[in-house]
């Protein structure tokens, strides 16, 4: 290892330590060289909740009470920490979050979180990591009225900013 | 609010505090007067990934290097922090946390965590925390190669312990 | 030091490694040999507004929107953590934490929390820390809009549980 | 929602996902458009003790010991989580984070501290969270001789850098 | 994975989720049958320093001031969050964490830290982490004066209570 | 206090608050008037294991299964969290985080961290404390085998970037 920054590919010859095993080992990509842009990520979760439920949870019926701000502040607060959870992850200082809800028909909720900031890694990981936490957040609060809820699709829709440019998912 | 243990759906008639708002309020539920009893959950995770993926990151070929066990790791330390992310959940002394991982066909890895703890309330939250993270820690290192990633079926799988005894997803 | 359990004030006695100050040190109290009793505490604090601010803020004008959610998840979820925040508070499984709102007047809003567990200290601190919490939480969403805002009486109004039994602040 | 950096006012218009609730909702301000600068806040906590309590525990008769250091480094740390305590606080890389005290007569210390950093957003929240943090060490510190310990005057002082400038309360 | 209790090296066989790997997988122990009990451990670590340099430390002459109640809070906060940084360690809920110090000669410093809790699983880790941040604190406190320190003999000196009982270190 | 940037040692000259104690105080660095520099540092830690240990760890024969994965996640999080763990230390946006082992003969295994940013201070701590959880990591899956373990030689080897240059350690 040596204080030259360094292409990750690169890591293992310039390092004073050899590798220990023959496999490949886990990293954090080194961005020291890469440009500060403007990053933008928006992912969704879907919630599906058994048929009735979610009428019954809007209507602040569930053991621990109306949902949405309780899960928004939630994700809001998780998708700021990304970078203890995800362990390959850079801490961002991020520069926005915002978690969205809506309905998907009358047994379905789906969230929406989008990321920003200005650096040199993308925001992808904690728009990923906004809607889990909300949905999970939701989740926690409906358990108690039925067990059979099931968080799907939970992907990137769209980013924006650094080399590889702006990204649309195909079914976003 | 006074000092004695309250069933939480009494909790505003007790209260010294009226409510300040005419509609229902998000709560942690108070357990004080819960049995402790052995708490155990399963829940699990399905990641997707686009055809081809799987097999290129089982060798090693993404950016950040071999997934499984440093998802394990997130996941696991990400289930220990439960209490920290979901907001009405109870902070819990776990026993015991695993994860594991097996093939769904060529292109879909499912994540299994089990939670277990001797405490007044159960432990689905730290189950599904920790396939979440551990799904999400997968995705973060194959995005490099194809964001065309999704996660799903985030859902208990089966629970025991508590007043509620033992529950089992049709699904499972 | 020993592995023997020490009461707090032979702990220099007992240790191999002798204070290197003159002066009397910070220290976590040992409570290895205390009962485990049901604790309870409750605390407020005061946050005063300029007048007309709070009713343009219940009116969800301010920048950052409506205040009580968002302000009761925060203040739970710091309760929760308040061993990692105040350095000597041992770490507890806390059983319950409630926060409530109440207008006192037309330019001031009071926040309670109280906060449960079965253990061997009391919880007066998780109370304390879950109203500063909460209170700060509704002073950074309402600053945008005028910053002479005030945080006062952040006080415990009562405790029960443990040697020292029942107490309640002459004030609350 | 978009990758398009957006002003906050217009975040609901953009977003793909609609507001599912008739009221407002909680959100962190979008800051991607605004200028970074030096940016600097002095807030302060009063700590109220009974009389002669100060006296006793500045001799380090507390059960858990002298308290300046202990406090100093407890509201240290704290400034530098306001992000994951405060919801809708962006995460900042604080420059500098300074804690003091003065006594205030003979029964009340006054806790100040002054946070600072170059960034798109104010640091007003690090330097209330670090004087109130302070100040609930001080008081956990103490709160074994006597519980009728008060906080008071949790509030900013002086603020400076950003689009509005220099500003400082009128109390200071 | 079941919800029954399982012995650690059974997991594999009652997992639902086979290896997915041929060679063997980190896991966290399962204590849910072993024994609650009174665990006591005390570990500790020497800081060597340049000659001359613990002197000007002790005088509070270092750029960050003086060491030893800022280590003290750091190493006790530390120990209370091991399960958050040692992957595989249980989270505890510990009844007591002493950290001490002494001088060993002229240039070196002993850092101690005791650690106790009532439960499943030992305490040992918590007091390896409590000496290493103290120590970590001190390095950082004095390095500005000179690089050359370097923490030593981070070991275990003793441990009690659980099924192995009594242990001591040879070197202790 | 004032918001005007300070240097260091003027802060006591320029506060409005007056020290309490005769004695110097802990106090994080003021940074604002630094230079943004490319920061970079290598730190090591040996861990010690008894003989013919080391063989049976490789082998997977732990308790707790292989280390190096889950200690090399453990030390890229804890470098994350520097500033949460070392009080006077700056929070800091790290572009690189890499830890890498290897053999030093048959009983010493030792571990290097290396860390990058752009910003106002050193990267030395993040790359002290990478190292000090990954071997702590190391001890803990060991510790089930032989609890004579030692980690020895906790040190920086080399940093560059900032006024004072490049450092390397004269023993690396």
């Amino acid at each position: 290892m040596t204080t030259r920054p360094t292409e990750p590919e690169k890591l293992s010859e310039l390092g004073h330590v050899k590798m220990t095993q023959d496999g490949p080992e886990s990293q954090m990509v080194d961005v020291s060289r890469k440009e500060s842009t403007d990053r933008v990520a928006v992912a969704r979760a879907v919630v599906e909740f058994p048929a009735g439920l979610l009428g019954r949870l809007r209507a602040g019926q569930g053991p621990k009470g109306p949902m949405e701000e309780t899960a928004r502040t939630a994700g809001i607060l998780a998708a700021k920490r990304t970078g203890e959870l995800i362990p390959m992850c850079h801490p961002l200082g991020l520069d926005h979050v915002a978690i969205e809800f809506q309905d998907r028909g009358e047994n379905a909720l789906e969230v929406r979180c989008r990321s920003a900031c200005h650096g040199r890694t993308g925001v992808e990981m904690e728009a990923m990591v906004g809607v889990s936490v909300a949905a999970l957040t939701i989740y926690d609060m409906a358990k108690g009225l039925d067990k059979g809820i099931r968080i799907q699709r939970v992907e990137l829709l769209e980013k924006s900013g650094g080399k590889s440019g702006h990204w649309r998912a195909s079914s976003s």
